[in-house]
């Protein structure tokens, strides 16, 4: 029998293979020679068509694809050629399907030359997904070896290679073109993207550091403008670090909003904190559209765990409408957590932010919620009932080594029992009443007799992370305890002659210590750096506008300021 | 230190010493001196006034009481007289409050007096809750003794007597006029309503059976009229069981709609299958204002597991709508669940609907769900969890007797761990998947291209349990897995001369055999019998309209037969 690190290779090597052989290239400069793989690099190794189609944001092509303006597949063949590009540079991928993708555009440009109209609303858009997600004809791991061949580490199950996820059935009705699956850490409960299978996913726009986790591959392609749109999951900032640290959108859901039914997990049935999927993009019109997309297909008719809730046209405009009413809104500001204090380059993203809220007249106060640390204790909990029996059987399948940076907490260790598992549950329920009475009591604060519309804080306290260098997941993972929908907002990129080493740093921990002394004002400089806003639970509609109001309030600002 | 007899004791005395001496029963019939307590036999002790003000339902009390023309405290004296009068006869409750009740009562009359205007939508409504909720000055037990003068067991927290829970908070803002909470089991997991400190609640109607549980207290108090509406949970069919053998109607909502927060309750932190709160009224109209008034309160904005979801009146319209048109909706009606038959007057019950649905020219198909014994499986496991440790913990804190008829599954043996909990979570998941696409499926078989509407079956195999002879809960507890909305509709009360014993019966199972040769004609005559009518996941609004259609169909139907 092969050892785990051949039959490892072999599928690298197989899963390489299906890349074009125009498509490769004979030699990859190494991060030192080619730091950055987001901007123009690329260019050369693309032909204007495809460098404007791919250059194109997801609402941009669709409005093209929709019309008949752009062949689906002319689409499909531009987004696999920069995405190919990309994954030799960055490893973000794990399974390629581009013919499958190419065979299905063709279909798409038939049925809309007969009928002279899109099939649905997603006609033509290429559509990435994370690893988890089960595709017809390829495999599904999450980065284990042991679950290539098999249904989630299960043979005979008749799923193998045929299965597909409700949202995958979703986006194919819509007319979405899927033509790769995104690299991931194997568990997934990790903030960097490796494996034993497509090796370790850089960060496109900054190869030294890392692409984020656990979506990571999707931030990777991405940023580097392989895929329009892609779905990833968030349990403690999966879809959101991995945005960060690229520099696009990201949105983690509330719970019950985008069906997870039928997409492969870790720690399956441990239902304190849900992951939940959410859509990354470089446009914030991509993270609308998606939404909008995912809603009207009724998911709630095929995923038992969601809620009949439809895109609230209604809550999305009044809040747009809103953000042109000097003194309507308010925002909470969070600075910092407490524990762990951020980097120069996210403080200073956090103030433009502020800034421009405030240039807005809108109402900015200071963020004191319930302490963020017993969030902290509670995903930890939640996130190691089993002592790790989960992940450990995944591995036991091949018998393959594990990367140190994943999380196997309290491995070795007894399970929590069930009443342990419930008071942890009360717990939880506890701090979110708590927080949630602090979110209404800021009406008292905020000068219009309302509470806070939304809290602006930081995705993790750097740009991105170095590797195995993670030091604090709570500005994610403390709104997956309280199920608050979260958009990562890209806002700027670190400078090194303005985030310079802050001289004057009081550090609260030897953690904040350790976080304030990785930041190199070299190694970082050009590197994104993002914020995140936060909304009231399933108020998704309300933080997109927000969202798109700061971005575009932003994207305004620096146009004046390059004036 | 007192034994927990003597506590016992001590707390009933001094909870029946509340009642006013001039509505003190010197001789309380037996049982079978006096059968049924719910029709005209506490005329005796009432005045007409208070016989007309018991007897007018929630909404007619609030067409009175919002406009002035009855006083609030009129009717809070006169709910307060008939519940004492209840409660002598059948031990429905467990705190008694009138003189609050009356107090505030004063305080609308007042404020109308002012103000020309009610305070709130259910001003001046009296309602009673199962003594789960915390309502300042009194106990709150759950039926265990060593809760009492405690805060859920615990001393110490400065909540004791002084603590709300939400609903409570939001009835209070509406004007709801709050006197008693109710009796429950001990433990709450059990069909009948008994425990140390109020002892064996019966049923109103037929004193020989059982009230049901867990909110038994409930069932019975409302459906002796002592209470026009009031709020009780459901596990496993709390609400459903004791609105069925009193005869009255009660929701059980889906998870997500009617906050619990700060509500006391058992095996907290169980989130498998979570407790739901739901309403319990005489008429359907008590329950469609019950929702209305509860979802007016934004209860997301107090409770972090509400769903921004409020009252949809346009659903309720066009399902109203619907029920006009000939031949537009459809139904499965499951007459029996393939583990246990219902008795020949539930049967009967059933049919009556069905014929009632066909005359309305609508679909009537037979229902096929994947296998309930499943879900069984999946709800005593979570049920299970914890090996009854919290329940024991609880009644040893007292050193209390336990009943006989209380579930205190898998004691004694290890508890679920992690693993084996999410494994359940899993199953649960599958399970409601695959229910799910069976209720879609139906699409091809109703005649109009679209899946049935709702479900019609029965509440329990019986009209109501004889004591301790609670066969099967599964006619309840499926839809607690699967979280649909259910309402009890009562249909019809048995008839030794129609309802005879069938003599062709075929029995499934042995359960299934001692449930038929537990009926008795005789015994039975005269007791309620209602259906069951479920829903799709979050669509309370289609099932108050569509049990509203039922019900005023039955009313009709009753009317027309006696011309």
């Amino acid at each position: 029998m092969a050892s785990w690190q051949e039959i490892a290779r072999t599928k690298r090597e197989h899963t390489n293979s299906l890349i074009p052989k125009e498509w490769r290239l004979s030699k990859i400069p190494t991060p030192e020679e080619q730091c950055d793989i987001a901007g123009t690099y690329l260019h050369q190794f693309l032909t204007p068509n495809e460098i404007e189609i791919t250059e194109t944001p997801a609402e941009g092509i669709l409005a093209r694809t929709t019309t008949g303006q752009w062949k689906a597949e002319d689409v499909a063949r531009s987004f696999a050629h920069r995405a190919a590009l990309a994954h030799q540079h960055v490893n973000c991928l794990l399974e390629i399907f581009f013919n499958a993708a190419i065979e299905d555009a063709k279909k798409l440009d038939a049925y809309f030359a007969e009928h002279k109209k899109p099939i649905g609303i997603l006609h033509g858009l290429p559509v990435s997904l994370k690893d988890q997600f089960h595709v017809k004809d390829v495999d599904t791991t999450i980065g284990y070896v042991g679950w290539l061949g098999t249904f989630e580490g299960k043979k005979g199950t008749n799923k193998e290679r045929v299965f597909e996820s409700v949202l995958v059935e979703d986006l194919r009705r819509m007319g979405a073109v899927l033509y790769c699956k995104t690299s991931v850490p194997h568990t997934l409960m990790c903030g960097e993207t490796l494996n034993n299978i497509a090796g370790y996913c850089e960060n496109s726009k900054n190869r030294k550091l890392t692409s984020g986790g656990s979506s990571g591959g999707e931030g990777a392609l991405i940023s580097a403008r392989g895929s329009p749109l892609g779905f990833g999951t968030d349990i403690g900032g999966s879809v959101r670090i991995p945005a960060a640290f690229n520099g696009i959108f990201g949105l983690r859901p509330s719970t019950g909003r985008i069906p997870y039914e039928g997409v492969a997990n870790t720690m399956d049935g441990q239902n304190s904190i849900l992951s939940v999927i959410g859509p990354l993009s470089s446009t914030i019109g991509g993270i609308n559209l998606s939404l909008r997309a995912v809603l009207s297909q009724s998911p709630w008719l095929n995923d038992p765990l969601i809620h009949e809730i439809p895109w609230r046209e209604d809550l999305y405009k009044k809040t747009l409408d809103t953000t042109r009413q000097r003194g309507k809104l308010s925002f909470g500001v969070l600075r910092h957590d407490g524990i762990c204090q951020p980097q120069p380059p996210v403080t200073r993203a956090i103030n433009m932010v502020v800034d421009i809220l405030k240039e807005g007249g809108h109402n900015v106060i200071d963020w004191s919620p319930p302490s963020h640390s017993r969030a902290a204790e509670i995903a930890n909990a939640a996130f190691s009932y089993d002592s790790a029996t989960d992940c450990l059987n995944d591995f036991a399948l091949s018998g393959e080594d594990h990367a140190p940076q994943v999380m196997l907490g309290r491995r070795g260790k007894p399970q929590f029992n069930a009443t342990q598992i419930a008071a942890n549950n009360v717990t939880k329920r506890q701090y979110q009443k708590e927080y949630l009475d602090y979110w209404n009591s800021t009406a008292e604060l905020t000068g219009t007799n309302e509470p806070v519309d939304a809290i602006i804080t930081c995705v993790a306290p750097f740009p991105a992370a170095r590797p195995q260098k993670f030091t604090h997941y709570m500005y994610t993972m403390v709104f997956n305890v309280l199920d608050y929908p979260c958009m990562v907002i890209p806002v700027t990129t670190a400078d090194k002659h303005v985030d310079v080493v802050n001289a004057n740093f009081e550090s609260l921990n030897d953690d904040d210590k350790t976080t304030q002394e990785l930041y190199d004002p070299e190694l970082y400089d050009g590197s994104h750096v993002c914020v995140q806003l936060v909304g009231r639970r399933l108020q998704e509609e309300k933080v997109v506008a927000l969202s798109e109001y700061i971005s575009e309030r932003l994207r305004e600002t620096k146009a004046a300021t390059k004036l």
